[in-house]
């Protein structure tokens, strides 16, 4: 039977993300789109511009997740490895796609040089995966879905992929903002965690102008074991708050 | 001989981060500050608030890398445990620190709970990493440091430990402005980097209001194969400028 639950992993490839000279908006963006589609992201990880380290990242990833989503080194640079760390990584050959380079001479004509070629090797056996309005596609090949790094060319490449992958059940977030410090509700909080094994309750301390503060985060996909989950920290929190007053 | 090259990774602890509610900021921060030091960081993980996950990452890349830095789960909640994973990483044991209980009876007075003393419990043969004005310390137990996950208290104990991390030779970093699509300095610039193999040349491309443009960044150790590697950089642009002209 196949489980319900889909996973997800991102891998990020750059070695500008690991510089610190671009921050990464991708897998922020990516873990929302995931979300709202009731798949469970799982990990993700940021490797440089580097074939061993791609090639390993990705093989890893993909037999251990539902899918699998790259951004990042399908341009046309000699940086660009992607395409062939992805091919090793699945043992076979990569050649330029006519049906993307004929695509190409159409857009660029005189300007398709070799670097612009690049962009039409892909591995055999992948099927293309196009932002709106270019001509240079990432592709899916197995469950690994390989996307441009620029954010709002990845953001096309997924959102044309999007309708097409197995959603799981919709995860429900509550979000209550304790108006205690962390430290406060910890114990009682957990005692609700116990009590409620069917929901995940998350406790993210932040700082503003009034001083520590916390939001507690009920997520789970049954709505009734959220509510009921809602009530009990609601409870816990007036309780919290009468002792601290 | 030991190498010139230092090497560390980051590992980002917490459900948040993969449910998307949390936008990463520690990635990038860690990054920039690796870079000033001169060590090389090789690869970032993001993993959720689950044992298994925790000690897989942290034994993957401890054993890689020179350093590794974690940030998340080391607070007072039922989901923070960070701390009882490396633990169970390094294969040691996790105990009250009679030091730690001390300070934050100090602080804490009657308000030192159940929750609160789950921040004094370390594990066995680590040493303490404060933030600045914070009594819930991190901790360093071979070569990783584990820091918490607000972005502040990060910071704190990041820059606490940096002036004891052994620095690499720092990174020499250019970064050219192409004017020019990526597609139109590709194939010269791949040219560049083979004539330049001390220096990594990365090429950025980004949109703006005059349409696609590419930022050329070119890093090195050596002053002089960066400047060379620049020159010929710059000398090619112009070719390329004269050509589309």
């Amino acid at each position: 039977m196949m489980s319900p639950f889909v996973t997800a992993a991102v891998l990020l490839i750059g070695d500008e993300l690991l510089s610190g000279r671009t921050k990464d908006q991708n897998a922020g963006w990516i873990a929302d789109r995931l979300t709202e589609l009731g798949i469970d992201l799982k990990e993700v990880r940021v490797v440089a511009d580097d074939e061993p380290a791609i090639v390993e990242a990705v093989n890893a990833l993909r037999a251990r997740y539902d899918y699998v989503f790259s951004t990042g080194g399908i341009g046309p640079t000699h940086d660009d490895i992607t395409a062939d760390a992805i091919a090793k990584a699945f043992g076979v050959g990569i050649d330029y796609r006519p049906d993307v380079v004929a695509a190409m001479e159409k857009v660029f004509g005189d300007r398709l040089n070799e670097a612009r070629l690049r962009m039409a090797r892909i591995p055999d056996g992948a099927s293309l995966l196009y932002a709106e309005g270019n001509v240079a596609p990432g592709f899916i090949i197995g469950n690994v879905h390989v996307m441009a790094g620029v954010p709002k060319i990845m953001q096309s490449m997924f959102s044309a992929v999007a309708p097409h992958l197995r959603a799981g059940p919709a995860v429900l977030s509550e979000t209550i903002l304790a108006d205690a410090k962390e430290g406060d509700v910890g114990t009682p909080l957990g005692e609700v965690q116990k009590r409620n094994p069917d929901v995940s309750i998350g406790s993210y301390p932040f700082q503003d102008e009034r001083g520590y503060n916390t939001n507690l985060v009920i997520r789970g996909r049954d709505p009734a074991a959220v509510a009921k989950a809602k009530a009990e920290v609601l409870a816990m929190l007036d309780e919290v708050h009468a002792a601290l007053a």
